[in-house]
């Protein structure tokens, strides 16, 4: 894919594209291996600080978490440009996507939540975008984040 | 595999196949990517409502949670099977399977549920049905499904 | 990787080689294909019984979450090592790692406790034991477990 027209087109949709997330001590933001890409999980940071912590159901609506997969997923996508040396270039398409939403038991609607992380894959990388997918309630995530985004995508080897 | 050996075991075991679940706008319900497919998180479903909703431990007992694992792997067949163009002759085997459980804190039978997917692929599609697995409890699930089967599978590419 | 070097980093770190999970009916404790290891996901387990069974948060510490994610990745190691013929020369390196912490609502420590699974990894393996890694909280896990761990591998082919 063109590094450049996917960010072109992440800044049509008014969303400034995030700083990749920091290596930290034993694992990695992005690691690739052959021709897949293994994003870590991605929950929705602002300047260091999760976007609407909490349980969604109880503190946190669904259109606050369907806006937290959006985020975590274009993080992911951060990710997975600085994994690939700092292009998007050979990123072929995303294959999966887990979701995985902090929720009460009654909670039924993670599929829209979902959509969130889904839909902006779609918008931004068009059919490579499309991918195999799984949402799942949790009882809680990291730093009490309302949601978490792992993301599996086929690359071209380096 | 033979696509037609695997039908005839399903009918064996009195169970219909069921249609292939329909694509959504964003997702797949099944992705190939080279040797390997993923396909989307599945839940028990009969004539587009959930079977058996409710919380394992609660209003969903054993017995009817396994029996919804045992429907939604039947349902990754069929979702794979249209991956791969409507037939299972590229099936080499399954590799991955993970059951996600709708589950009261007390619940400690998850692998008796995952049970449900893992003999049934075995009983369908002998060795090459055996996968490593991972089952784990949630709080909820889309639709309010008590169960949620992700397969991944090696194919020979098309 | 040298199998022997990888056994003799971990006797260094006074902590047994544990026996290699027991496969069961339909389902295989580590599944190789092609030049990736798909492990079952591993909770701790000694002499057949749950190490500190509850949930984090209420019954089950911080550092006996911690502790468990260490014992069940090396589990997942023995795992490996045994899916691999008896030894971790094939093993190239560890690409994904999911953490499972059966966790109470409040709870938001979750990449704690897997630090426990991914610092054992680089203190066995070194830079190969990096990975990718996705932490989440849980209701519940089999057997009551606080803690399940579930590796993904490259390995050299056979």
């Amino acid at each position: 894919m063109d590094d450049g027209s996917i960010l072109d087109r992440v800044a049509a949709l008014g969303l400034p594209f995030p700083a990749p997330p920091a290596s930290v001590a034993s694992y990695l933001p992005c690691l690739v291996e052959g021709s897949t890409a293994y994003v870590a999980g991605q929950i929705p940071m602002v300047d260091g600080a999760v976007v609407n912590p909490g349980i969604v159901g109880d503190r946190v609506s669904l259109d606050e978490a369907t806006d937290g997969a959006r985020r975590a997923v274009l993080q992911a996508l951060s990710a997975l440009r600085e994994g690939l040396g700092g292009s998007l270039d050979r990123l072929e398409r995303i294959v999966k996507v887990q979701v995985f939403v902090a929720a009460v038991p009654a909670f039924v609607d993670h599929p829209k939540v979902a959509n969130g992380a889904s839909d902006l894959l779609v918008e931004v990388l068009g059919d490579a975008g499309r991918h195999a997918r799984a949402a799942v309630g949790v009882t809680s995530l990291p730093l009490g984040a309302p949601v978490e985004v792992v993301v599996t995508a086929a690359v071209r080897p380096a």
